[in-house]
């Protein structure tokens, strides 16, 4: 089976960062470096799927005007796309980096999707589909003018196309996405707001028709239920860094194995369990430290729990 | 003579202002609220002056990429502009403002301008100085990629034409500008850093050839020194807001004033001294409190101290 992944950003997003000596609430300071890349979700899973040997497409809505600052970031990453002309603009990400180290991340929510937005996600997905897909990752937020059941409602495409598909999404979304045919992704939070709070939560999502359930607990590890067992892993050891593509990484990882016959499930959660701390050593969200990812993977304790 | 007012801005900026409820150094916020508009503060200084009554044409850097944000954000303004594309970007500024009141600014530095960018600006300054002009008002930082000495030299352009102009610039360009024909309005600290702490700093920079200096105490008032006297004005209440614009508010009270064939001094001083106060009072910098500044300037003490 192809080992190429499509990634879909309905919410993508221009981040920026801007590096600082000190920044003080109430203060006034100057950013002499200021420093910005293509963003979203969807693309850091595309760039860390990059990083895992396989081979990734971004699809994504951006903005109607030309020149695309988003469109033209992607580009200069390297990352194949195909877009979808569809936001008055591409919201900004803005993270503060402190020289003490503190980072603080003003995050807009984004511009409202045209009436063509769906339609247009709809046929870039069917096209890259039709092209040949191992595994599709649904990321992030939906912007307004879309409805919340959009991801689901993409899911449902590629489930139907027999191809695995990941939905990491949150809120109203997971809510519809639940049952799509989905695999799902949650934080601790998005669980206990889905589905209430541990194991019986996921296992009774997967009882309802989800294929797997991955929640994510950080430095806690995760876990994996599916209608073949449940697994939970442990890191080797705790790090500290940059969370913020954390989970983005270990849904790449994920798709990876999603992407074989038949998945290895303590071997794919231990991959996701050390992809995400890979990337918590890296500044930038979407990169990985592949040394370290390597030095994880069979160190990872994986223990069958069902 | 003409009250029309060209303004000169080397560095603008989109100042894009982000609305959340609590901004915690370290911590993600999400930003609802995204507001943006053409700012530098040349941009400023030609809404007060339309403010008051007078004409504008802003004269500035620009991007050289289409669509021009800044462009588009003048015409949405209303302010009549002559546009030089000579940077890569224009800067962003990002002022936080949250409910509680305190507002923390980021103010990017900015791109370096291109080689084109000096025979531009005075291109663009010579054609409309030919069309007729009351005043001119030279604001704001210097870009990377043009020397100090350009605001200066902008200055003897317009000097030779006969035509008032006041720099309102710091750092090297303002002792670059000492001596080049223009008014100089420095604070406290750029007057401090250019020829020393109080009136006799101010008188030194007359002797020497500057025509008048005004420099401006914030809520403790101006000062002004010219070859004719010297005067201190005190406004009549001190009031607390939005200080980001008060400078280029009084800028564009006194250039009103400089179209005058004679100026009255004391009048004039005054008339700065309301007219910051009352930007003090709006929250978006190129804005007055029209009302507030009519009730003050009759209020202003003014006294002659030389």
């Amino acid at each position: 089976m192809t080992r190429r992944i499509l990634t879909v950003t309905l919410n993508p997003a221009i981040d920026v960062t801007y590096r600082v000596d000190v920044l003080r609430v109430g203060e006034t300071v100057r950013v002499p470096d200021v420093r910005s890349r293509a963003g979203g979700k969807g693309v850091n899973v595309a760039a860390v799927v990059r990083a895992l040997g396989g081979e990734s497409v971004v699809l994504a809505l951006t903005t109607t005007r030309t020149p695309d600052e988003f469109a033209d970031g992607l580009a200069g990453l390297g990352l194949a796309h195909r877009l979808v002309p569809a936001l008055p603009a591409v919201r900004r990400t803005v993270a503060v980096v402190t020289r003490a180290g503190g980072t603080t991340m003003l995050q807009e929510n984004g511009f409202p999707a045209g009436g063509t937005a769906e339609a247009g996600i709809f046929t870039a997905l069917r096209a890259e589909l039709a092209a040949g897909a191992g595994a599709v990752v649904i990321s992030g937020s939906v912007p307004a003018g879309l409805a919340a059941d959009v991801p689901a409602k993409l899911a449902r495409l590629c489930a139907r196309h027999d191809v695995p598909v990941i939905a990491d999404v949150s809120g109203a979304a997971l809510r519809e996405a639940a049952g799509s045919g989905a695999v799902l992704m949650p934080n601790e939070d998005e669980l206990a707001d889905l589905a209430g709070p541990g194991l019986e939560a996921c296992e009774d999502l997967v009882a309802a028709g989800t294929p797997a359930v991955v929640a994510t607990f950080g430095p806690g590890g995760a876990v994996a239920v599916t209608d073949r067992g449940a697994w939970r892993a442990r890191p080797a050891e705790v790090v500290s860094g940059n969370s913020a593509g954390a989970g983005d990484a270990g849904a790449a990882a994920l798709a990876m194995h999603l992407t074989a016959s038949e998945v290895d499930w303590p071997v794919a959660l231990a991959d996701v369990v050390a992809t995400s701390a890979a990337a918590v050593l890296r500044p930038v969200a979407g990169e990985i430290d592949a040394d370290a990812r390597d030095k994880w993977i069979p160190a990872v304790e994986v223990e069958r729990i069902r």
